[in-house]
């Protein structure tokens, strides 16, 4: 591996197109687009669906809104045959939905199409056969020629089997299979030999289709490839130009774009990208980059986990944790700074603003995902998270230097653990860290005259009952003074924040102060109860508490 | 969903440079490959990695042959402090390897950061900060002045940290954070005045990376942005570009072909994909598109499956079966007309020829899988692959024809079963059809004289015994004659084969013989024995017996 591949592998031609345009393009509108998760998607199944699989699919494939999808290859099995058959019979294919079916260019094998066909009101029938140098030599042994007389001759038998049928709406489709590896200049004879047979025209046009049968080049080669045989086939007016991208480069949804912004009208693909070995075209993932493009691409998955539930019932296969748009982590931020810039544009995005939110390219609310999933948190993750978590499922607002500092209790704690933590852990760690249910038997009586509060009462403290008095110009002041007394030793309250959580009687007040503790120490308390003062001495006593202050030290 | 999103979308801006370049570019050597599995990768798992999964990571990483490996953060937790303490303490990193760490643009950050590296031979120091409109409006609240201020400032501290640890080797590297959302003329400027702080020269390179934070645009729109930036920065001569896409779109692979067309020198990404969200560049799939096209990527990954199981065992996260390249499912074929293809292709094929094998962008031995797995028969599948996978499995060799009648009653069965068939289904099927193992009694005695021979015996056939005399030009030619006579039927045999099945005393004769029947039915029949002779006259038998003659017709 090593080693210099050089002698065993050919790097992909080049196209000679230096005046490409495609480059300058820019997607404004969608293609046509055809699904084949029913064809090219179950043929590659470890386990083909059967025909209540086949239904759901299809059923699933019409409420997204497509209008074209090849249901089967009906002379390969019987099972696609029926399944055809049941289509029809059953009138299930909606009157905006056209089906389309594969067929070799072999003469019983397109009869065994067309009769598997009678009696539907549109169809889009797809001829292919091989073009590709590799294929004309071992598998056809046949000259360029012969495959020119082919295509040609199977090409009428369409037009023949058509006609004894005129009831149907006949839509005629062609793919040079292994477009991709075929010499442009033999792929547009075949393309042309068929389209002057089948008498191509702005009235009645028919689909050419140029697969990626095999993903051997870079989507821009592609892309050149597509722009060349755009400006070469004669009857341009009169052809649909499909793509059929597969993905065995990983870029087949690359492919798609540039071969869109390069001329093509049509997407041939899967949801989620099944098929052969590593899957055709991700459609999905083409009609969403659309999306958040401002492109509405005409399809609905606005419930894509639903979506994504029938697929994966149908093909047996799962939809990978990362895929984009619909993996389980996609909306999932686990870097605390990520944490934090997406809690912060969230705060600061209004209602109809453009979209501009840093690390989510989508609202996964769009696509019926939430924004509860967006963070989790973990050892590599920050203080945003923290609050995030904490604020969306207990209510309580976190002050931004708190925020700071229990990030690092909690990330002490992940280190130790190593383990993703949910809402609820988070809430335990800050219940015991803050000591929220201690109120150190605290009890206290308060007067108020003149502007000035006395307050009297007493506390339990590291097991001595601490007496307390103090005065000052407010009840937090006055419970500081009598602390300081009390306990001996210097308070300063640096920052005071309370709010309600809850509403009517069943509100409770918490409340956040950051105390300076004999002058060195600068430490956050909370404290939370039903009455707004109590809440904020609980919180005065919860940073003592948490300041060690050792009741040795006191007067 | 299929509303018009454009009110709340923003497509992405294109870049005015009509003269690009890139289009006509060829990737004829690999880039400098940096993984970021232990910093980017880790920090988005479920579940981080341990000290031992670490470990483990690293040295896989090592193994395949990274040169530079970012491997944490260590400012950001004691976790990722320790583990790089552990690997310079312990004397883990080889030589030519150089490990690289991120830290955020503060000082405490970088200060710990240094002293994460204490007594490290070599290593790159990565700095970022947010550059992107978002991030300095919603998070930071600063002027692009105050952001070129920051960077500068931080940048002078790494120079200033560097100098107190002489004895280490440094490199920088600097990261306009969401650079593919930043203004070009702003990432610009941020560069150009960190690149002026660290003095970057031809002599002492440092590292700017341009991140696709989040992958906003189609692959050629980065291109062009990167080419833009090369063309713009000053001191390139003193900068290694680096990128850094992540996959939302799902184009981060094209991003990173088109980025290093356009000029990129370096890649940052993780074993197959892994990463925040929809992860970062998966550098396998980039390396081995680089294989296919006969440039050697440097990384040496012939035993994919170790990896990806050492992959699967740190981020406890699956790998796709479609992935490219490692998936389960990527080097199966299903297809009947793939499979038919690729073993002609395999049959035609010569020691040292280059790869050119439909439907298999590489040989699956590079990577250490194997052709046993490339074919899978499923009811959409034909005769190829059944005929591969018994020769493979049983050594034998069927005909031509007798695939396709074969082919036809596994498609049966198949569809029946509507279930996935290994090779050990398809031989009991076999097996059965084929009657392979029903010898039907038969005796004989031939004798020779002057070319003719002749032929005494019997067999037992629905019940009865049935005596044989003939005589022909050969054994099978008075065997035919024979059963003519004793059954009363005319048989005629239009297609003979036969081969050896093992070596030695072991081997057996594998005989298929094409009958013609009573001349209404034409039908193959298949015999085994170790004598070939008597091989072939079980075919006839066989062949007879699935011709459904019935005893009542014999004579």
């Amino acid at each position: 591996m090593l080693h210099n591949p050089a002698s065993k592998y050919r790097p992909f031609a080049p196209v000679n197109l230096r005046d490409r345009t495609w480059p300058d393009a820019q997607i404004t509108h969608p293609p046509i687009w055809c699904s084949v998760d029913l064809r090219d998607g179950n043929q590659a199944l470890i386990e083909p669906m059967d025909v209540e699989r086949k239904i759901r699919m299809f059923e699933q494939l019409v409420k997204i809104g497509f209008k074209q999808i090849e249901v089967g290859f009906p002379s390969a099995s019987q099972t696609e045959f029926d399944f055809m058959r049941k289509l029809i019979e059953e009138k299930r294919i909606p009157e905006d939905v056209t089906v389309q079916v594969l067929t070799q260019a072999r003469e019983h094998l397109i009869q065994r199409t067309f009769e598997a066909l009678e009696g539907v009101p549109r169809a889009i029938v797809h001829l292919y056969n091989a073009t590709a140098p590799v294929m004309r030599r071992v598998v056809l042994n046949m000259s360029e020629d012969e495959i020119v007389d082919l295509a040609r001759t199977h090409a009428q038998m369409f037009k023949d089997f058509a006609a004894r049928y005129p009831q149907t709406q006949w839509q005629f489709e062609y793919s040079p299979e292994m477009y991709s590896d075929t010499e442009l200049e033999f792929s547009t004879r075949v393309i042309d030999a068929v389209t002057e047979v089948w008498e191509a025209s702005p009235e009645k046009k028919c689909i050419i289709n140029l697969p990626t049968t095999v993903e051997h080049s870079s989507p821009n080669v592609f892309a050149d490839m597509v722009e060349w045989t755009c400006r070469n086939i004669q009857r341009r007016d009169g052809v649909i130009v499909s793509v059929h991208p597969h993905n065995d480069r990983g870029t087949g949804t690359a492919t798609a774009e540039l071969a869109l912004m390069a001329g093509a009208d049509r997407l041939e693909g899967c949801l989620f990208g099944n098929g052969e070995r590593t899957g055709n075209l991700d459609i999905v993932n083409v009609a969403l980059n659309m999306y958040i493009q401002g492109v509405s691409p005409g399809l609905d998955f606005s419930n894509i986990d639903a979506i994504r539930a029938t697929v994966e019932y149908c093909n047996q296969l799962p939809v990978h944790p990362r895929h984009p748009y619909v993996g389980d982590l996609v909306y999932t931020s686990f870097s605390g700074s990520h944490q934090d810039a997406i809690k912060k544009a969230f705060a600061a995005r209004k209602e109809g603003d453009i979209w501009d939110m840093p690390y989510l390219p989508i609202d996964p609310k769009d696509l019926g995902r939430s924004y509860e999933a967006v963070i989790r948190v973990n050892s590599q993750s920050g203080k945003g998270g923290i609050a995030y978590l904490l604020e969306a499922e207990y209510g309580v607002q976190l002050p931004r230097r708190l925020q700071i500092e229990f990030s690092q209790v909690v990330q002490h704690e992940m280190d130790a653990l190593g383990t993703e933590f949910a809402a609820a852990d988070l809430w335990k760690i800050f219940e015991k860290e803050y000591c929220l249910f201690n109120d150190h038997g605290l009890q206290y009586a308060m007067q108020q005259e003149k502007g000035l509060v006395k307050l009297q009462g007493s506390l339990q403290w590291q097991g001595q009952t601490v007496p307390l008095q103090g005065s000052g110009n407010g009840a937090i002041d006055a419970f500081v003074q009598a602390l300081s007394n009390g306990l001996g030793c210097t308070l300063r309250v640096q920052d005071y924040s309370e709010h309600a959580i809850g509403q009517g009687a069943n509100a409770q007040a918490m409340a956040y102060v950051e105390l300076r503790v004999n002058d060195d120490q600068t430490i956050y308390g909370v404290g939370t109860d039903a009455n707004i003062v109590s809440a904020s001495m609980h919180a005065i006593l919860s940073g003592l508490q948490r300041s060690k202050l050792q009741v040795a030290e006191t007067a």
